[in-house]
């Protein structure tokens, strides 16, 4: 699996990027791993990250997943193409309510159109992993839609 | 299909827990319809729930989809039962930049465990519905978890 | 959603790729129903097609679904494109023992490169119809694959 | 997590169940290993497994790494309990045009009424591995259906 990136400015972009994500500054996400094919991100939990039970929401979860996996897949494209997500499955394993969550995006096959990325994300308490969701996305690279 | 509410106070339990969401209340998100297995929500545009393009991040999409699926389940279970989602699948069909998202969650298949439930999603612009996503869900009823 | 085929010739190439398909043939699926973006196929009980229980491999369902999905995309496309099923997700709804299924593909956007459809399949008994699965399906066009 | 057998038997359950999946036999299909929570089959190509493009059918592929995954699950599933698939999603990753698929079940996240699995389907061809497909599956436990 080719894992290079075609864009010399691949990490340039993929920060700028995520910095104009409004909807991830909303949630306080913060990027915190960015190698080719591979992004993490940190979640750290607030009452208004929550659902009913006082667990991260399904859907705060599923969108630190989302935009892991899918600037996973911008790192490798061409500098002229952005990236949507066409399609996701999430499922979710463990009740996620932890102090953070840290979802690791990692592209499974790079394609000139689509991209197939999986997102792990996992809660960190006090030194333990908890396995809170897995995912499977595909991304789409766009010409025309400036990342 | 029995749609028949097993919980004499459903209407009052459905909206009693989606306002516990606080997630829910940072998007802005709003249940406009409720009736046994089906919950319409309302999210208008902010540029706080963008992604990088201006459209909706597709996680929030998702999380108004994964409640509306959620809280039509929950409006069938019996009274000491919660909803949790289990898993989903989410397509992302056209691009959500409308000035409105409505959600659409409907009970596919009610179960003493499982309720399998869709959710399609329309962007609402000036009198048009634009279909931005279609989703398939798996909600489990968790006993001693209150809603 | 503009549903017209773009090949004068499309239900000739349908039925002719499907019948090129030797999987259906030997699962025994037959097309029962083809109208622009829409294809339904056919799969009687044998024992060959169950699983440990009795009931229809989740396998043999699945097949089906996809196919009656990819031809209902297929129909809609260029002369010179083929379908390939770039992923599907599946919720099996009810215990498939009937004597019957029935597959029903419904393409919900068309697009140039990619078109989401979703399939549901029915087991058929005596006038009853049971909701045994749903699924949505993205399928993509390639070409220079003849179809 | 905590993949020990509860059945003193897991390994004859398996192997008997695999056997009586009359659909497996129809494919082809044989398991090649079995360990705690993990199963591996192989499929071998032949015309009758094909699509329209020559290509091993999606729902063939899908077909075992579905039969891997749920007996992946179901190794781990105390005596009385059977397996059903709930639903799964699978991402076709690479034409699955090689001699041999091999589909690696393996579990993710045991439970006491779901698990939760993924399998990867590799096509096997002179040595090389190509990932022709991964997908995540939603298994039941259901007490009363003999495996």
């Amino acid at each position: 699996m080719d894992l290079s990136p075609r864009d010399p400015d691949w990490q340039g972009r993929v920060r700028a990027s995520f910095s104009a994500q409004k909807f991830m500054t909303l949630l306080g996400a913060e990027l915190v791993h960015l190698s080719p094919g591979a992004v993490d991100l940190e979640l750290a939990m607030r009452p208004e990250l929550t659902q009913q039970h006082g667990f991260f929401h399904a859907g705060a979860t599923s969108s630190i997943a989302d935009s892991a996996a899918g600037y996973a897949a911008l790192s490798l494209f061409a500098p002229d193409y952005g990236v949507l997500t066409s399609e996701y499955k999430i499922n979710l394993l463990n009740p996620a309510r932890q102090p953070v969550l840290l979802a690791r995006g990692r592209v499974v096959k790079p394609g000139r159109t689509l991209t197939i990325a999986k997102a792990d994300v996992y809660g960190l308490d006090d030194g333990e992993q908890v396995h809170v969701a897995t995912g499977l996305f595909t991304l789409m690279s766009v010409s025309g839609v400036r990342d």
